[in-house]
């Protein structure tokens, strides 16, 4: 065995890739299949809190059988960053090989994280939304916003985009430079309910610091599909149970990882077993049906789970092989038992 | 904020900056006194399983305050790489600015483990040994054993170093090149009895895949000081409560983490809260006295974690920016906030 290298994958070596967004939605549906079908390893994420909320670290691990990658993401949630200019979550993805443990490819997941998040938003949708959603409400403006809104809009073409946000700067910069992407008029709104009221689909990606209401139960009209998935509670307590179905993406680690929109109802004992229908991966693999009419109302909760960054974080890895990006290093000259 | 870069060491790297044995346990030293005066954050190590005992990750994640570095390591436990001429444990070691979450070293975790697990090894010999061990009796030839026999003998300049292994040619070839090291006679035993007996210090580094008894209990002399950490329940049942003081090095590590010598007597319910001494960072921080007679058996179990390779991931980091060593890796050229 000739030494072991490692491919480091930069931020801009990621954004050099020029990722589709359907090749990106395409392997994120893959994971959620593979995790519907049972062939991943995947314990909980689990946490380093310096400062909650303010400062601290997720840790996800996971092993995904059809590619046969394991990997380990370690991304910061440092809500002030903004003050450094820096995303709140800079993330590094390391992949290793299963039959050795060797890594092959250290990538930033800053890019990764967003853009796998985004994949699991319009893949949710793609399986929970009505037939024929004409207006899309996204809350928030950073971070996964790019490509939440990009990504639905590939599938669905939306008849009216409305976007919301704490900051009215940030705001008014998402929809600005989003509208030229799209080629449609993006709509800001000074309030959530502006934008949520009749909404076919709710996201809800703020980054609030303490609880607050950002959508009423009653603004989530019949047959809407809603995905809030901020660290902190951002929707009535009974949301979960007045809706018609609650999915997730992974339920253990929903149980386990003491962060997270619900995990204070979970915590609480209120949320529990039966008031979750399924999971996502379980609906793309055809197990269960996901939605069975028009005026369910469906509320997706996805914490982010590590089978989503071994995906993408290998297939950044392979494009990048094939185009020759990044930077080769030499991690380990000469093997030897020690 | 000028972008971010990140400082990578390779194995050989971390090999050219020739850290010294003292060094090292002056590092190691430091962050078990920060241990013990609780002045680190440290969540219990977790695991990624593919193939438990055969092969697994271990994901070890904490802070540490003095120095003010968070830190992340991911190692293989794959133990079968022999097999492949590799270590059968790889790892790497990823270092972050509290303040903001940014990467700023990626260091090879493989020769800093060994470093590490040795000097936690010394240093609790230093503490808990007697006062002028004679003899030291190794179990394991590979790994870490490489540092606990050289920093155990710095500190106390054997006049009898035993070692057996499990494989002859392994244990013939450590003998060997250990003897050259620290010129004088390393003895090579058939069986673990015939090293352990009468020995003062007795290291068991063994890395079994199941529940064998490499030690009785009655080979532990009066005065002896016992360290057994391999991953495998390597000694008798009874050793814990047969001992005068049973340290540890996090206990509720050792509560949390499902892995490791006696992990299967605490989930038994067996080794509790009252059978613990304490650990090694109170004595170290001179919260607790170590050894208090000359005839005390103690037993001190070191399951490794964070905050020593953490301390270790910096002086690696600090003396190669001193001395130019490694890859100066751009992560994030134009930071913004998205």
């Amino acid at each position: 065995m000739p030494g072991i290298d490692i491919l480091f994958l930069s931020k801009e070596d990621v954004d050099a890739l020029e990722l589709g967004l359907q090749e990106v939605m395409d392997a994120i549906e893959a994971g959620l299949k593979a995790h519907g079908e049972q062939k991943v390893i995947m314990p909980s994420k689990d946490h380093l809190p310096l400062a909650y909320p303010e400062k601290l670290f997720n840790i996800l691990k996971g092993y995904v059988e059809p590619v046969n990658v394991a990997g380990v993401k370690v991304i910061g949630d440092f809500q002030k960053n903004y003050e450094h200019g820096l995303p709140s979550e800079l993330a590094l993805i390391t992949l290793y090989r299963p039959e050795t443990g060797a890594p092959f490819a250290i990538v930033d997941g800053t890019l990764i994280t967003w853009m796998r998040t985004g994949a699991v938003t319009a893949v949710g949708a793609k399986y929970l939304a009505n037939e024929k959603p004409r207006v899309l409400a996204h809350i928030g403006a950073r971070g996964t916003a790019w490509y939440n809104v990009p990504m639905l809009d590939l599938l669905f073409d939306f008849e009216e985009i409305r976007v919301t946000s704490k900051r009215p700067e940030s705001r008014e910069r998402f929809a600005g430079e989003m509208s030229e992407q799209l080629n449609k008029r993006v709509i800001v709104t000074d309030t959530t309910e502006a934008a949520v009221r009749d909404a076919d689909i709710i996201i809800d990606a703020s980054r609030l610091l303490e609880h607050q209401i950002l959508v009423k139960d009653e603004w989530v009209k019949p047959g809407a599909l809603i995905q809030p998935y901020g660290a902190v509670l951002s929707v009535e307590r009974t949301l979960p149970f007045s809706v018609d179905k609650m999915l997730v993406d992974d339920w253990n680690q929903c149980q386990q990882s003491q962060y997270g929109q619900f995990a204070g109802l979970i915590q609480a004992g209120e949320l529990r077993d039966e008031h979750i229908y399924g999971e996502i991966g379980e609906v793309v693999a055809g197990l269960k049906p996901g939605r069975e009419s028009q005026e369910e109302r469906i509320l997706f909760w996805h914490k982010g789970f590590a089978i989503s960054d071994i995906m993408l974080g290998n297939l950044a890895y392979q494009k990048a092989v094939e185009k020759g990006v990044g930077t080769l290093l030499n991690y380990y000259r000469e093997p030897q038992d020690m």
